[in-house]
């Protein structure tokens, strides 16, 4: 989820300039504005209109060629010939619901459990990551009894009316469900506790102290390890582990979100909760899962789902058909078959280096942290202040996309680049993307 | 939805009788017992194991041949190779989410808002069925600034928390939400009102009342106008009208779930609701408009989803994605190109003539009903007192597998097979269901 406020500014922007477009790109978007529903934004005062992808690079109409420094949909990169190839296979064999049997489903899910910790032994298959939030939450009020969430501050987990209801990220206009507890983001960079893990854990218990207070019993902790709506948080590695802890001491489960750092993205570890040293109760993925294809998935402990799957029926027409299994296990057939969680581990690390060098150039980068090809660089007024720039921001995106770089914003202040492209992402396209942040930076923060 | 009991009926059976299976048979149901969430249910107590499909044929491992006439995903026929060809193509130029400029969405806009009624104007993508009534009901809301719901008797409207809570059809595990209110399913087989269209408006108005006696605001009426899990029920044409009216003259909106009998399958209209001369607010769809691949929408009138988009966000990461519109592009060429709503208009009236030979053979065939290649057969002990005869159908249901002719049941009673083969149904395809269905029905009911 790109923050809010940034699409609402640039789609007003748009609006107020919209003279300025070339001819063409007008046409479409006039043409959006006309038959589209109005929640549909658009990133850029001057929209992209992408014809063509490969690997980490898109095209546009005029043949202008883009690196992808955004996207972990195509997460093993654009147009990735094993998954055309496997879904054009399946597509002309069979794709039929999984109330009749079928091995992908078997297959996959054997693959992809073997991934997760011992306790996740069991698979259901849908087809976005909200959806699987959605089934998540119904799953934890469930094992509990309760129905109090918590999340952090700006987090995203779903556009369904029960994950939307916990999800702060949205904004003003969408209330969060009654029963919804935010904590403060982990934001380490502005927080300076003396033990990161101790007050994390103690703002998670404070919440359900104030659930208890409100006659809400709580349900449990969803998260995505990267806290990637908050401004990309990963660190320290392993401050989660006490919170977990106290979810677990009070009826609770956590739900390890893992739609934004799963798959090998963070590097170190397939699943980003792994970086904490945590097993979760339930994971749900999402975007990455397929590279494109809709395929998402809810992996639990057996006697946490049971609780559930024992009276309530759930059936997804699409969850787990055979095509839909066959995108998601050439993905990580791919993943593992070419290494791509060292990959990322290694492109991250070497990117990080060169974008800590530009924070030593320029004063308005006030922090640059990541896990793996999951990087946050965040722009401020000034190092001492560490007083938050959106509008630096908003330009800085505006000038890489100038240059053919797309990226976009987080955080509840809209001033963190979100740097998580495809993880085809090689050590020539660092040259780029640094390059041209270095361009821009020249200009806007001299 | 095939009603939940019919499912958990089949399952017990098999789990009881698995040492009959055949072993390669065996070792798949036991692998999916082990590792899929118990949520999954198979059709049949010998259920089927695919690998092919082909119009409105599937094969099993063994090279079995089936004709399928249950499933309206594989609504143009199985893997129809125009599909097939637009997926793959699209796969391999591009496929990215909606924040960048893309021509298949505006274009596929344009070509389905052609299809329905003027009022109806805008367009939102999103994956599912689930996720199109789920933003459905949430617009409802946002519209009339209610919460409260009516729904039929046995409606299915998805697997969300919102929606699951506006779906009778789930069983007494699933609550219904508080605010929601159901109707009796306009079974006008066993129900004779006078005037059906007065009957069924009453009852909205009854419900409303109710609404309003419990302090709760309506905010609308959300139907599929087949009536697909109440037991099929097409009849008469026109009879929603009256209770549309009543559901506006009290400020709530009419929602179309189009996923049972939208995309030319009742045969006269391409819109299930178009049948009854209503203009519905809003339309949701899903299951037939991808063909398999996970592609669903809400069309609305612009007024009505202002008051949503207005001020809350709502992005679907794949919904409207190039390859999704890629797909149901290709899904409505071919229906308007080789006019599969005439043909269906053609094969359900054949077909309706011969079930209804079977009728009048057959005691226990109560009542044969149906609006083009949607069909329902209904069980019952005699035609006199109409009783539900559930036995009678499970048994049918799977001496038609033994046939190798794929159907369910449906109903509250589980009573009535649900008979809805893909638009790729021919005439000689009659012979065969109706040869199945009087060898069987001579054994069962003699």
């Amino acid at each position: 989820m790109t923050t809010r406020s940034t699409i609402m500014d640039t789609n007003s922007f748009r609006a107020e300039h919209a003279d300025a477009l070339r001819p063409e790109i007008r046409q479409l978007t006039d043409k959006r504005d006309r038959i589209l529903g109005e929640s549909y934004r658009l990133f850029y005062r001057n929209p992209v209109h992408l014809v063509k992808g490969k690997g980490q690079y898109l095209w546009d109409a005029e043949g202008r060629k883009y690196l992808d420094v955004y996207n972990n949909v195509a997460s093993i990169g654009h147009c990735h010939p094993a998954v055309v190839e496997a879904v054009s296979q399946q597509m002309q064999q069979l794709n039929t619901h999984t109330r009749y049997l079928h091995e992908n489903i078997l297959n996959y899910t054997e693959s992809i459990l073997a991934t997760t910790p011992a306790e996740i032994d069991r698979a259901i298959y849908m087809c976005t990551g909200s959806e699987a939030n959605d089934l998540a939450i119904r799953v934890a009020k469930s094992f509990s009894g309760g129905t109090g969430i918590i999340v952090t501050q700006e987090a995203y987990h779903g556009t369904s009316e029960l994950t939307s209801g916990a999800s702060p990220a949205l904004g003003s206009g969408q209330a969060l469900a009654p029963t919804t507890r935010v904590v403060p983001a982990p934001d380490f960079y502005r927080l300076t506790p003396s033990d990161p893990g101790q007050w994390f854990a103690h703002e998670i218990q404070k919440q359900i102290d104030d659930m208890k207070q409100n006659d809400i019993k709580f349900a449990g902790f969803l998260a995505d390890s990267i806290f990637s709506s908050d401004g990309v948080l990963p660190n320290p590695p392993g401050f989660l582990k006490a919170a977990i802890e106290v979810v677990h001491k009070n009826g609770g489960i956590f739900i390890a979100d893992e739609v934004q750092p799963g798959f090998a993205r963070t590097g170190d570890t397939f699943w980003g909760f792994a970086r904490h040293g945590v097993v979760p109760d339930i994971i749900t993925t999402g975007k990455p899962m397929g590279n494109g294809i809709p395929v998402s998935a809810l992996f639990a402990k057996s006697d946490v789902l049971a609780s559930f799957s024992d009276h309530i029926p759930y059936f997804n027409t699409f969850g787990g058909n055979p095509v839909s299994m066959a995108a998601a296990q050439a993905v990580l057939k791919v993943i593992q078959e070419e290494n791509l969680q060292g990959h990322s581990r290694v492109m991250g690390a070497l990117l990080l280096t060169e974008l800590r060098r530009l924070q030593q150039k320029y004063r308005c980068v006030g922090d640059v942290r990541g896990a793996g090809l999951f990087i946050g660089f965040e722009l401020v007024t000034d190092p001492e202040s560490k007083q938050p720039n959106k509008a630096l921001a908003l330009d800085l995106i505006e000038r890489l996309r100038d240059q053919g770089i797309l990226t976009s914003v987080a955080g509840p202040y809209g001033n963190v680049l979100k740097l998580r492209p495809p993880l085809a992402f090689q050590a020539a396209d660092i040259d780029w993307l640094v390059g041209g942040l270095d361009r821009a930076l020249q200009q806007l923060c001299p």
